[in-house]
């Protein structure tokens, strides 16, 4: 069965997103997610979508799901790599990602995550896409 | 037209090959990446083939291409996460994949190419398969 690669950075965990997200692999993904998570303590998952064109409501629904799982998990999401094209489509379709945070790409998201992971997220936060 | 993403940390370029890589999807990636190389002054590329079961002779000559052409710009190239059966194939089908440095995970590559920017790779060089 595909799987998407779970990278491992440091405390981080880095998914890239190249492939179309049926159900089988959303629910993969979901499943090896949270046992990396758990297994190695992350303090953060970065998703980055800049390959995606379209983004329906279901990837938006697995996305929204991965965060609340790793959220209980005690880990922060971030969506990093959001295409124009794909943030008007998400509010024209009435579903703007509450509770998901974005950065621009995965270094300012790293960023972020780190900063989080430090407590000192009350500095700079403006800096992200929120 | 699909393309492989290309992600930066840093002065580092990551892409993850989770596709099949037909002709005009590698040379696509082989311009993208020299041009991003370029741009941005990247200092080493990882190139993460965990999800890939199958590497055939095409592939194995695409990431042979892809290196040298790091190589010209001034960048190093290193292929992390083969899967031990891949490395098997490989090596029976004849390709040792001469010039093409290794490591098992992002993290032990991202540690290695930060150490050769930085001309640390006198020590420690051992830990990396090679």
């Amino acid at each position: 069965m595909e799987r998407i690669p779970i990278l491992r950075i440091g405390s981080l965990l880095l998914v890239t997103i190249q492939v179309d997200l049926y159900d089988d692999l959303a629910l993969q993904l979901q499943d090896d997610l949270s046992t990396r998570i758990a297994e190695l303590g992350a303090t953060g998952v970065l998703i980055d979508i800049s390959a995606l064109e379209i983004v329906d409501s279901f990837i938006g629904r697995t996305l929204a799901n991965i965060a609340a799982i790793a959220r209980v998990l005690d880990a922060e999401t971030v969506v990093v790599g959001m295409q124009p094209a794909v943030a008007i489509t998400l509010v024209e379709l009435g579903m703007s990602l509450p509770g998901i945070r974005t950065a621009l790409n995965v270094d300012l998201g790293m960023e972020y995550l780190r900063q989080a992971a430090t407590g000192g997220n009350g500095v700079g936060t403006d800096h992200y896409a929120e």
